[in-house]
C-alpha cells in the first residue's frame, strides 16, 4: 500500500511516557525531490530553522522525527542537538547531512534528552524496514488519540503511483498550520519546483483551513518526498498527470486535516463552517474563522445549544462587511436565521447539532465570495488535557 | 454613599429565572448630562442602536435596564419593543422619551417578553427610592456571581461629590468592551463634552484592556450621568477639579473591570499580563492580548503549569516585532525565561502561579513601549457554564 522505496523504523527513546514509541525514521532508498512548508510563527523550533535552510537544495533521503519534545526555545544548545541528530543519522546511512531532515513535536522549552536519543540511533538503523508507516504515524503522536494516514493511487503513463501522507496534531491548531507535522511520500517522479507549487495550493485548502483552539505552533512542518521509483518521466505541470497528482495530494491533505480536527483535543464533533455571499474572499475567510474560533460558539456546539446569537455576535466583531438584516444562517438544511432574525426552528436545528458531523452555513447575501473552515467543539476535556500537559 | 438625587427601583419580571430581579430603573431627580460608549460589534442590539442616537442630545433623566434577554438580532420588532419600554417609562415619569435610555443584556435572538415587562412598569414606578444601588447591580447580573459596585468621593470647590459605578459582565468579555453594561452616576456638575472626553480615556485603560474569552458582545454599553446636585460650577477641563474627577473615574472603571475579570466565567484566578520593551504601543497591546487570549496559556494557568513555551508561541504568532533571543518572561518576580530560553526556575515560579492574583511580565527588549491586560484562567466550569446557557 505504501509508495515504493520508503523504509520505516521506530523506537522508544523515553522522550514521551515510557513504553510508547517516540523516535521515527523515514528513509527513501533513492535520493528524492523534497518540498516543504513551515510554521509562520516567529518563534521557530531549532529543527524548523534547520529544515528551512536545507529545503533550498530540493533533495532529501531521510526524515528523523521525535515526539514528546519540541526542541523549541532551546537556544543555541537546541540547534546543536538537532545538528548532532542529523549527523548521527547521516553517518549511519552514509548520506549527506544536507539530505537528512529533522522534526520535533511536544513540550516547548525543554532540552532534548540527547543522552537517551543518542544510543537509540543505531537501534533505529537496525530496525529499518521492520516498522510500518502506521508505526511511524503512531510514534509521532502527542495528544492525538488515533494515527492519521491517507493513501491514494493514481495512474501515471501506464504505471501505478502511490502517495501516502501521515500527520499528527490535535491541539494548538489554527490557520497557518498547527502543532502539526505532516510527511507525504510518493514513488512518482516530480521535480521540486512542481512539488512546491502543488503543495502550497493544497495546504491553503486544507491545513490552513482548520482550527481547534486558535493557537499556532513553533514546529509546524509539512514535507513531501518524491523518489520517482515507479520510473515515470517527471510530471509536466501542464499535463493531465499533473492534475491527477494535484487532486490526489489535495485529497490527502484535506482528509488529514479533517482527521486533525476530528481528533481535536477533547472534541466530540466536527463542524464545517461555510460562509458565502461575502464581499470578497478575505472577508469570507475572516468570518468563517471568527465563528470557528469563538469559545462561546464552540461551547454551545458542545452543549447541543442552538445559540445562533453567538454566531451573529462573532460575525459582528469579525470586522467584515456585514448587513445584519441580510444575514441567513443554516444548521445543516434548517434555516435558523433569515434576514438577521430567528426563524424559531430551534427544535429542528437541535436534531442537526446533535450529530457528530454537520455544516453551519452562513449566507451574508452581500457578495459572491465564499470560504470553508473546519472546527470542533470546546469541551471540559480540552481544558483537562491542556491544564495538565506537562505534569 | 450614593450620589445625591438618584433613585432606584427593581422588580422581577420573569425574564431571567423566576425569583431573581431582572428589571431595574435608575432615575435622576434632576435632568443630567450624559455621555456613553457602545460596542464596536457591527451587530448591535436594538437598545444600543436607540441609545447611540439619543446620546447626541447629551441629556438624560432615566435608564431602564433588563437582564436575561439582550434584545439583539430581533429585527424591527426588537426596535419597537425597546421604543415601547422607553415611552412607558417616559410617560410614567412625565419626562421626554429622548431622556430615557434603555439597556438589555442576556440571550441574543429571543424577542423580549413584553407581556411580562409591560405590567411591571407601574410596579417599578411605585418602588422608586425603595431599592438600593446594590439591588440594581444585582438585577443586571446574568452569569455574574457577585454585584460590582465602586464608589469614590472627591472635593470639588469645598463641596463633596460622589461617583458611583455599577457594572455587570463575566463572559463574552474582550477588548472593545464586553458583554457588559456599566452605569456611572455622579452628583457633580460636568458638561457632556467634558464627560465624553474623560470617559473615553478611562475606558481605554480599563474595559478595553480586559479579556475573559475573546468574544465581543452586541450590547456593551457604558453610560455616565452627571446631575450636578451638589451645586458646583461645571468642571473646567483645565482645573485641578477635572484631574480629581478624571482620577476618580479612572479608579472606578479600572476597579470595575478588575471585578469583571475576577468574576470571569469559571475563572479561579486573575492575571495581569504586562508587556514592556515593545517596538511600539500597538505591538505591546497585540502581544499582551495574544497571550491573554490564548486558550493554551489560560488552561496552563488553571492547571498551575508553568508552561512558558505556550507564552513564547503566542508571542510568536501575535504578529509583532520580536527577537526570540532577547525575550525575557517573569512570573511575579521569578525570571522563568531569559534571552529566549528557560532558566529552569519552574519550581519557584510554581509558587507564583498558585496565587489567586499575580503578574506575568514579558520584556521584549527591543523598544520602550508597554501595555497591560487583565485576563483569567480557562476552566472546565467556563465550558459547563457556556455549554448550557440557554437550556
Amino acid at each position: 500500500m505504501v509508495p515504493k522505496g520508503f523504509l520505516f523504523s521506530t523506537v522508544d527513546a523515553a522522550i514521551k511516557k515510557p513504553g510508547r514509541k517516540d523516535l521515527a525514521l523515514i528513509v527513501s532508498q533513492k535520493e528524492a525531490a523534497i518540498a516543504g512548508m513551515f510554521t509562520t510563527n516567529r518563534v521557530k523550533a531549532a529543527p524548523v530553522k534547520l529544515d528551512m535552510e536545507k529545503i533550498r537544495s530540493g533533495r532529501a533521503q531521510a526524515i528523523i522525527v521525535n515526539s514528546g519534545n519540541a526542541n523549541a526555545c532551546t537556544g543555541e544548545n537546541g540547534m546543536q542537538d538537532a545538528r548532532e541528530i542529523i549527523s548521527l543519522v547521516a553517518g549511519a546511512l552514509m548520506v549527506k547531512p544536507s539530505h537528512v531532515y529533522v522534526c520535533s513535536t511536544g513540550v516547548i522549552g525543554v532540552p532534548l534528552p540527547m543522552n537517551r536519543i543518542r544510543p537509540k540511533i543505531s537501534k533505529l538503523m537496525l530496525g529499518l524496514g521492520k516498522s510500518t508507516v502506521e508505526d511511524v504515524a503512531k510514534a509521532i503522536m502527542t495528544t492525538d488519540t488515533f494515527p492519521k494516514i491517507v493513501t491514494r493511487k493514481i495512474k501515471i503513463g501506464g504505471r501505478t503511483g502511490t502517495l501516502t501522507g501521515i500527520c499528527k496534531g490535535a491541539g494548538m491548531i489554527c490557520p497557518q498550520m498547527a502543532t502539526m507535522l505532516c510527511f507525504i511520500m510518493t514513488d512518482i517522479a516530480v521535480r521540486q519546483k512542481t512539488l512546491n507549487k502543488t503543495l502550497q495550493g493544497t495546504i491553503n485548502n486544507s491545513f490552513n483551513r482548520i482550527t481547534v483552539d486558535g493557537d499556532r505552533s513553533t514546529n509546524d512542518t509539512v514535507l513531501i518526498m518524491a523518489n520517482g521509483m515507479i520510473g515515470n518521466k517527471h510530471i509536466n505541470e501542464k499535463s493531465a498527470s499533473y492534475r491527477l497528482f494535484n487532486k490526489a495530494l489535495n485529497d490527502i491533505t484535506y482528509e488529514l486535516s479533517r482527521m486533525i480536527v476530528k481528533d481535536g483535543e477533547g472534541a466530540t464533533k466536527l463542524i464545517e463552517i461555510q460562509v458565502r455571499g461575502a464581499k470578497n474572499e478575505k472577508d469570507a475567510r475572516k468570518a468563517a474563522f471568527a465563528v470557528a474560533n469563538s469559545s462561546l460558539v464552540k461551547t454551545a456546539l458542545y452543549g447541543n445549544d442552538v445559540n445562533w446569537g453567538r454566531i451573529m455576535a462573532a460575525l459582528g466583531y469579525s470586522g467584515i462587511a456585514l448587513r445584519e438584516e441580510r444575514t441567513d444562517i443554516y444548521f445543516g438544511k434548517i434555516a435558523i436565521v433569515k434576514k438577521g432574525t430567528g426563524t424559531g426552528r430551534e427544535s429542528k436545528a437541535s436534531n442537526v447539532i446533535k450529530r457528530k458531523e454537520f455544516t453551519i452555513l452562513i449566507d451574508l447575501n452581500i457578495g459572491k465570495a465564499s470560504a470553508k473552515v473546519l472546527t470542533c467543539d470546546l469541551t471540559e476535556d480540552y481544558v483537562r488535557i491542556n491544564a495538565s500537559y506537562m505534569t
